[in-house]
């Protein structure tokens, strides 16, 4: 598997399957591993990343399910490559701003991953499409257990895992959704509800994870707390909050139906029009009509596109998804044209 | 012919047809014609003005053309069907707002009309649509002729015609085509042409005339003087000036696409994109999308909807006629409801 195959396939967390797959685009599990007597990795020299790169790679050989993964080393591939797995939301911003040796290991569908030698020697990432964290923490608890057995953990009996930052210390585990709340975002009801997230000790964050914005109303909830849980404890109670913000987000959308259905009806058609017929078309923008897309396929106001075309077209129409596809460096505006392009003949495929 | 018959049809001289029907939507030619012994419309008494809607209806009948058309006492009309009148351009605001007894006699196809007791007490009107002020012309020269034997014109053999208002004295024509002009505005160089349009003896003016605004790029442009030249020589001036500016058009359309093809075609299609699929649409956005279609169609970029199409849907798009159509006086929000379910339509009906 090469850059060329993952950038033409879709990933299997965006496939629009799983529960809740309309409000809920993806549930995803980190766990923070470190290598016990190698330097966390800012104190790492390259010949310490050297080992834990080398050991990744041979303990993984051995790992249920990640007989076909494939490492890639960040510091060889270019920028614009490493940018495309960051939109893979593969690896993060800081790996692919990083230096020295690094790298992905990234498993057939990208539902489970490692980043070498980020904050932490080992970040494993296990990704599902819609809600489903507990299955995601299943994928990246069985992978970490066959890990354990062949890499020597960091871990302390009184702390638990120990890593490169003190807020993920013990399980090392950070539970996410990305979750599309447009109706309490219309209803102005986002911040008030953020507050009662983070007072229960959750986070919240933008499309790319920490430090990243929030783009076409989609949220990344997560966990805060890592110390003194068991990892089961806080994937239970991820999903409750989650639950609990479907249903403020679903009364939302009933507030703005009974009283601006015109009116929403309206911004949802005005984006499909846009979707399909623009010439020139930004990132944000794309991501502020698909989310109203995806608000009308999921009260019934569209038949499509589906979230799964929406998933897909997401990546597909990032900078350098785009570029890759053209073989080339563009500008932005020639990036804007072709994105333009590439939604236009993808809801055309399917609308035949 | 009643209200009903009207605003169900449509009136021929939006169909699109005639010379350069892609930048101008029509040729209009009016007369301001009085008879003698009575006073101007604004001394007139009651009585003085049943004398002239009298005449007027007597003479009419013997007119070639007229002996199907129609007088409508705007007095006897509702507020929202004087409203439907002024929509159609049969009737200016000042007759719709006005007092006692006034009225329109129009024909069939609606390409000839006589304003009764407006500013004058005759202001005859013919109108085509596309560039033909020569035909206009003669068609209003032709019942003016008629109407001159049967009534006794104000006519002062040094100054020609008497009207109300001395800027209207002698030939009492005014001479004017509704024109197109995107290409101007989005080039910024609208207020040049303006200027030099002013400086040869031309006005420009609104989508209903006198005192009223530009919308959807949309301009009449009309003959300033009608003293001291011979009617066909206002004709032929403004034929000369509209075929200047039709260059001017034509030469910013071409600057706009050799400099800014995406962007201009992102415009089009967008607009397209919102027109077939709005669910909310005020007539002030109608107006600015259709002209971005009607820029579309004519470059070729868009095959639909066409001149006439547009042309159609510029007026039964109106408050009066969305109303007329309803049977019922509407809120704006419910207006603007019906008005995109119309285009909607109209447009999906025109695609099949």
């Amino acid at each position: 598997m090469t850059l060329d195959d993952l950038s033409e396939h879709l990933a299997r967390w965006l496939d629009g399957s799983g529960e809740e797959s309309g409000l809920v685009v993806s549930s995803r599990i980190r766990l923070a591993r470190n290598l016990r007597q190698i330097p966390f990795t800012s104190r790492a020299s390259e010949e310490d990343r050297g080992r834990v790169v080398e050991a990744v790679k041979e303990a993984t050989h051995a790992c249920r399910g990640l007989s076909e993964a494939v490492f890639m080393e960040a510091d060889k591939l270019s920028e614009m490559d490493r940018q495309l797995l960051v939109e893979r939301h593969l690896i993060s911003p800081a790996l692919a701003g990083g230096e020295g040796r690094r790298g992905i290991l990234v498993n057939r569908g990208e539902t489970f991953s490692i980043m070498v030698n980020e904050e932490d020697h080992l970040r494993l990432q296990a990704i599902l499409s819609g809600f489903q964290p507990r299955q995601a923490y299943a994928l990246a608890s069985g992978v970490d257990g066959d890990l354990a057995k062949a890499l020597p953990y960091a871990y302390s009996s009184r702390w638990g895992h120990l890593t490169a930052c003190p807020t993920n210390v013990g399980t090392g585990l950070r539970a996410s959704v990305l979750i599309h709340l447009p109706g309490l975002v219309l209803i102005q009801d986002m911040e008030k509800v953020l507050r009662g997230i983070t007072q229960m000790g959750f986070a919240v964050r933008g499309f790319y994870g920490e430090g990243t914005d929030v783009v076409g109303n989609l949220f990344q909830i997560s966990n805060q707390i890592t110390l003194g849980k068991r990892e089961m404890q806080i994937v239970e109670e991820l999903e409750k909050v989650t639950r609990q913000i479907i249903t403020y987000e679903q009364n939302a959308r009933q507030t703005l139906l009974k009283e601006a259905r015109p009116q929403i009806e309206d911004k949802i058609w005005r984006a499909y029009g846009i979707l399909e017929n623009a010439r020139v078309l930004t990132t944000q923008e794309f991501m502020n009509l698909s989310s109203a897309a995806r608000l009308g396929h999921s009260l019934g106001v569209i038949p499509r596109p589906g979230v799964r075309a929406l998933n897909e077209l997401m990546v597909r129409t990032q900078p350098s998804h785009i570029q890759r596809s053209a073989g080339k460096v563009l500008e932005p505006v020639e990036r804007d044209v072709l994105r333009a392009d590439i939604v236009r003949k993808w809801l055309e495929e399917k609308r035949n």
